[in-house]
């Protein structure tokens, strides 16, 4: 998915989340409205409610996003939106040897969803398409963790079909390819609505865990990238 | 949508909710079973849960609905059930002088949807149609207020595609009529389901605004209507 | 349905629902991971977080199940998933018989579906079929008991169409078939799926009632057994 967590400007200076961002008080917000462009602070009040701070009254309805604070180190990359940028460079770079597949760019995974159902219908009467991966980011928990390899997930608050899932480890396997399995309770991706939709796909989330999840300082381990990208390349050839 | 929110009849003098009715202690409802009319009133116990208070039993399944008390004065309109009566008024006004476009009467919008699925397929696969206006009743709001004209609604729980709702409020300067802007992060209508449908509809709710959603006393004004019909005249010739 | 509640083994000793599995601590659960057969205990620590206790650590995603202690009395049937093995065992039986209709065997209705807009669209498409039984098991409650008859639901959380229930109500009663009417607020079924599916089916949920949903121990009244099963039998040749 390509969404952006953030915020909607609302009446008087109340913003409004899209999705569900998780920043801090002082949180630097762009944007831009017709008056021009816009770089405001996040700010809450004691019910939690969020609101900016700027030197005008912003247009009701106006998007506002996390600043970008690009760091790379040699072994992290730490920035925002890493979910779901990764997700799309891990596609982009898969596209680039990529013989036989499709590569699905959906919106509004973060709010809501409604683009999956249609592109379903699609790939899945055009070409046949029976099987997916969903190429986006995870989190850092207990039993996942920093550098060990793409997170294969066996299921979330969804729980794909498990001999899908199994294919998906025994590849891993095969090919050498690092890799956690990761087991949660909470949490959703396309693959949720993928499931709930009227088209017969297996699905599996396979993709790189992150310390920081919807804050502006979301943190992957390179080798995650590495290994998440290896694994794409091959599932890609031998599903 | 056609829908009014209500009560169901369970056991003993049990009340169930349809949809999220907001009535107090004594509110006049309407009904009838098998052993005729029925006019009950409404009572809560300590925990809130809903009962009935009439002369008999009431036969299980029977729905309940707030008894009509229609009031009109020179600004406005006040009764139970403007949503979504005035939604259908609109529909049927707009309907007098329509020359291209589809009218959907829609149900189950207040209790978890379920119509709107498949008639987005059958007039999407029937006459192309990708463009939808949902003609129902938003909230007033610190943003929103009585007199100013038919609130078009940037976003609720769902968020539409911005391109769609900016050409919605372009055509609405362009002629002059008068209409408010709505950023709500809560609520949802019969875009939501659309959203999630498996059909590429672009969507925007457009609505008059009032006072005590869901409650036997809903209130509009009178301009707010007109500039709703007047509204939806425009904007289905030239959307 | 086809579906066990039950859990997911998580990190460390951890459980995850699926489902909604209602248990005591040393609830006996079972599975098998490519170690071996198991057969552990169910704990809660403080905070109700569910564990297992085993001799050894067993696999991440393998999913664990009550183990079964079928009882049966003269009667009552009392053990766990009857919920929906007894819906199962209903259909099973009605296919005895069965000259024209089609029996669905549904997955995922006990964690957040996914199989039954696919197999409305198989099934409306290839057949036409616009009428759907929901052949499951439902609780006792204050106004449904043991031993009055399988219970023919007038709402839960979605509401059919009552024109359909009341046909049902009426053939049930034309039949002399023992019945109970069921008005719930809460619970869902594959109803509520196929209400949201795009596709234009009349539903209703008929099923025996029991005491101790998604427990070990689900007690089912014989003779509501045995009404489900003449219930849906005369419903499938006059709906």
């Amino acid at each position: 998915h390509m969404d952006s967590i953030g915020f909607t400007v609302r009446y008087f200076n109340q913003l409004l989340s899209i999705g569900s961002p998780d920043a801090e008080m002082g949180t630097k917000l762009v944007g831009h409205d017709s008056f021009g462009p816009i770089e405001c602070e996040l700010e809450f009040d004691k019910e939690d409610h969020a609101f900016y701070k700027f030197g005008r009254l912003i247009e009701r309805g106006t998007p506002l996003t996390y600043k970008i604070d690009f760091r790379v180190s040699e072994e992290f990359i730490e920035t925002a939106y890493l979910d779901n940028r990764l997700g799309i460079y891990n596609a982009l770079k898969v596209a680039e040897t990529l013989k036989d597949g499709v590569i699905i760019f959906s919106c509004w995974e973060e709010h809501g969803g409604g683009s999956v159902g249609y592109l379903a219908d699609f790939i899945y009467k055009k070409w046949g398409v029976r099987q997916a991966l969903i190429s986006d980011i995870t989190w850092i928990t207990e039993g996942v963790e920093h550098g060990k390899g793409a997170a294969i997930s066996l299921r979330d608050r969804n729980i794909p079909r498990r001999s899908f899932v199994d294919k998906i480890i025994h590849l891993a396997e095969e090919n050498n390819i690092p890799y956690q399995l990761e087991v949660e309770g909470m949490g959703s991706s396309d693959g949720g609505e993928l499931q709930r939709s009227p088209y017969p796909f297996d699905w599996c989330f396979v993709g790189a865990p992150e310390l920081g999840p919807h804050t502006p300082n979301e943190k992957v381990h390179k080798k995650d990238i590495d290994s998440m990208i290896a694994l794409y390349t091959c599932l890609m050839k031998k599903l």
